[in-house]
C-alpha cells in the first residue's frame, strides 16, 4: 500500500517506516528537512520535505494512508489539533486516504475510569509539558465529532518508547498492562500494531489503544 | 475599526454590513461574488473575492475584526467547523484579529436545562437541516477548547429572521423569550448586538446569545 508518514524522523515514525518498508509497503516520509530522513533511512527513501501546514491536498490525495506521527513542544501543542482538523478538511467526504492518527494516552480511562490526563494534571511538574497530552485528548473529542472521513486513532501505553516490538496487546479506551506490570508500549510493537491494522482495518472512526505484551 | 465579514451578502451578514458602515467603521466584505457584495452595497463596496478556504493569513491579518457570518446548505454544513479550525488555526498566539462566530442556537439550553439540539432532532423532517446545528454545536464545543485565540461566539434565539433592530436582549446560555413570548431575534437586532460588542468587548473566550426585546 502507499504510506504516508508525517514526522517519520520521530521516534514513532522511524519506527513505522522501517516496519512499512519490511512489509514491503511503499512508504514516503514527510518531513521538514530531507537530510535527516537520510541519514536515518538512506538514499532511498521516499520523501516529502515539507512544513505539515504547508501540505496541499494533491500532495497527499495518492496515498492509502496517513499516519499522523507529528510531535512538537509544549509551547506549540495546540498543532497537534490544528494540523488533525487540517487534514480532516482536506479529506471530507472521502474514503481515502485513511488518516492515522497517534494521540497520546491521555485520553484512556484507569481501571477506576478516570481520565489519565487527570492523573497526569496531578505529576510534579507537569505544568511543562501537560499541554501535550492535554491537546491530544482535545484532538480525539475532536475527531469523536467526524462522521465523513475515515479516521482512527491509537494511543499508546502510559509509557511509550523507543525499543525494539514485542507482541502487541490491544485494547479499546482502558489503560493496559503489560505482564511485567508495567503500561508500556515500544516503538517497535507500536509500529507492528499500526501495520497490522493497516493491512486489515478493525478500528474504523475510532480509537484503539497498544501495550506491549 | 477595521471590520471584515465572511458571508456579508447572506441575511446575517448584510444587516452587519450595513450596521457596521452606519456606525463608520471600516467594514470588508469577504464573499465569493463580487457582483452580489456591489448590488446589495453599492459601488463603494470594499471587497475580498474568495472562497473561504483559499483565505490566507495576510488576507486578514490587517483586520480588528472577522465576524464569520458563513453560511452553507446542509449537505456540507460540516464546513463550518472546517472554517471555524482555520481560522483559529491562522491566528493561534495572537489577539488580533478578534475572530467572531454566528453559531446558531442549538448549542443553547432551554428553561429545563435541555439542550435546544435535543429538541430540534424531534422536529418532523428535521433529518433534511439537522446536519446545520449539530454543525454549529460541534463548533462552539471546538472553540470552547481554544485559549490562545481571540475568540467571541453569538447564538440567534430559537428564530432567527430578516428583520429591522429593536433593542437586543442579551444572554448567556440559555434561549431567552422576547415580550411578544417567542424566542425570536431580527438580523438587525443582532448586528446592533455583535456591533455593540465589537466596540466595547463583554464576551471574551465565550459566547452569549441575543433575543429581540
Amino acid at each position: 500500500m502507499k504510506i504516508a508518514i508525517i514526522g517519520a524522523t520521530g521516534m514513532a515514525g522511524t519506527a513505522l517506516y522501517k516496519e512499512g518498508v519490511s512489509r514491503g509497503h511503499d512508504v514516503t516520509a514527510i518531513v521538514r528537512h530531507k537530510d535527516k530522513a537520510v541519514s536515518l533511512f538512506g538514499n532511498g527513501v521516499k520523501v516529502i520535505e515539507k512544513d505539515v501546514f504547508d501540505l496541499t491536498k494533491s500532495d497527499l490525495e495518492g496515498f492509502d494512508v496517513i499516519v499522523n506521527a507529528f510531535a512538537t513542544a509544549p509551547a506549540k501543542a495546540y498543532l497537534h489539533l490544528d494540523l488533525a482538523a487540517k487534514l480532516v478538511g482536506l479529506f471530507r467526504e472521502t474514503q481515502s486516504p485513511r488518516l492515522f492518527f497517534i494521540l497520546g494516552a491521555a485520553s484512556l480511562l484507569d481501571e477506576n475510569g478516570k481520565l489519565f490526563l487527570d492523573t497526569l494534571k496531578t505529576v510534579p511538574e507537569a505544568a511543562s509539558w501537560i499541554s501535550i497530552p492535554t491537546e491530544a485528548y482535545k484532538t480525539l473529542n475532536f475527531l469523536r465529532s467526524i462522521e465523513n472521513v475515515n479516521w482512527v486513532g491509537v494511543s499508546p501505553s502510559a509509557e511509550f518508547v523507543a525499543g525494539e516490538a514485542t507482541v502487541p496487546v490491544l485494547g479499546k479506551d482502558h489503560l493496559l498492562s503489560s505482564s511485567n506490570g508495567k503500561s508500556i508500549v515500544t516503538s517497535g510493537t507500536m509500529a507492528v500494531a499500526i501495520l497490522n491494522e493497516i493491512e486489515n482495518p478493525q478500528f474504523i472512526g475510532t480509537r484503539f489503544t497498544v501495550c506491549n505484551q
